[in-house]
């Protein structure tokens, strides 16, 4: 019942889609900002290569646990873990938002400020990778309210 | 019972000291970025304005409204009421929290590319109109909380 009831919480076919997502946009951002770009001279984007690293393992692992769990049909219902998740998933998507923002407003300065800091083709990667890093925000945002509504029907 | 149960949310003093707090540091920031400074040429510094622009009018009314209802002790307990207040202290603090990110880490890249572009004196000041905009999504955060933290008690 709880379980049909919120769509996207632990243990769904949703929620893996969810947590998929999440760790596919974010090794996109993080590719995207430090392939082949000296990123490590703005404490705007380390930081969002940082938050990045935090969020792929994190990501990853709750996809298995939420993959597993479908696969065998029987899902996580302890609400001290849900609690756990759902703080987690709540503080890595604020640290998100705010490297994506930072990213963004960074990226937008530097193209303003001419070619000579940052070449168009650099310019365009670090947008993709602000993009990227957004998505991951909205999805993140998702699982942490899905999961924070199932919880009172424990 | 629910007003004692959860201080800081509509019609209390807590509450009431929150908003107060809120339209004190969004005024700061405001004042601290516009004031004699030129921040109409960076696009997060214009963001922080508008942002600002927003969370002043709305917290200054919920303070007038808080501070009513303690001087007649009749709190607001309408569920509609506080769904909308809620979620409007939701988006806001969303917005502050991007508004205060963009504006630190322009600050933070400003400062580093050294004097030519932004003088000691002006740094300082974006810099305590981010670390104002920062206080201000703390506040505005822990409001949203409380009043979603009211909402299964009515």
């Amino acid at each position: 019942m709880a379980m049909d009831g919120v769509p996207g919480s632990l243990g769904t076919s949703v929620g893996f889609s969810l947590r998929l997502g999440q760790t596919l946009f974010s090794c996109a951002s993080l590719l995207f900002m430090s392939l082949g770009v000296e990123f490590y001279s703005y404490t705007a984007f380390c930081y969002l290569v940082t938050i990045m690293g935090l969020v792929i393992p994190w990501s990853f692992t709750l996809a298995l646990v939420d993959g597993y769990s479908v696969l065998v049909k029987c899902p996580v219902r302890q609400p001290g873990v849900l609690v756990i998740i759902a703080a987690g998933d709540w503080v890595l998507s604020v640290l998100t938002l705010a490297a994506a923002c930072s990213t963004a407003s960074v990226v937008d300065l530097l193209f303003h400020s001419g070619g000579s800091i940052c070449s168009p083709k650099c310019c365009s990667r670090y947008q993709l990778s602000a993009a990227m890093a957004f998505l991951t925000w909205f999805l993140s945002l998702a699982s942490a309210l899905l999961n924070i509504w199932l919880l009172p029907s424990l």
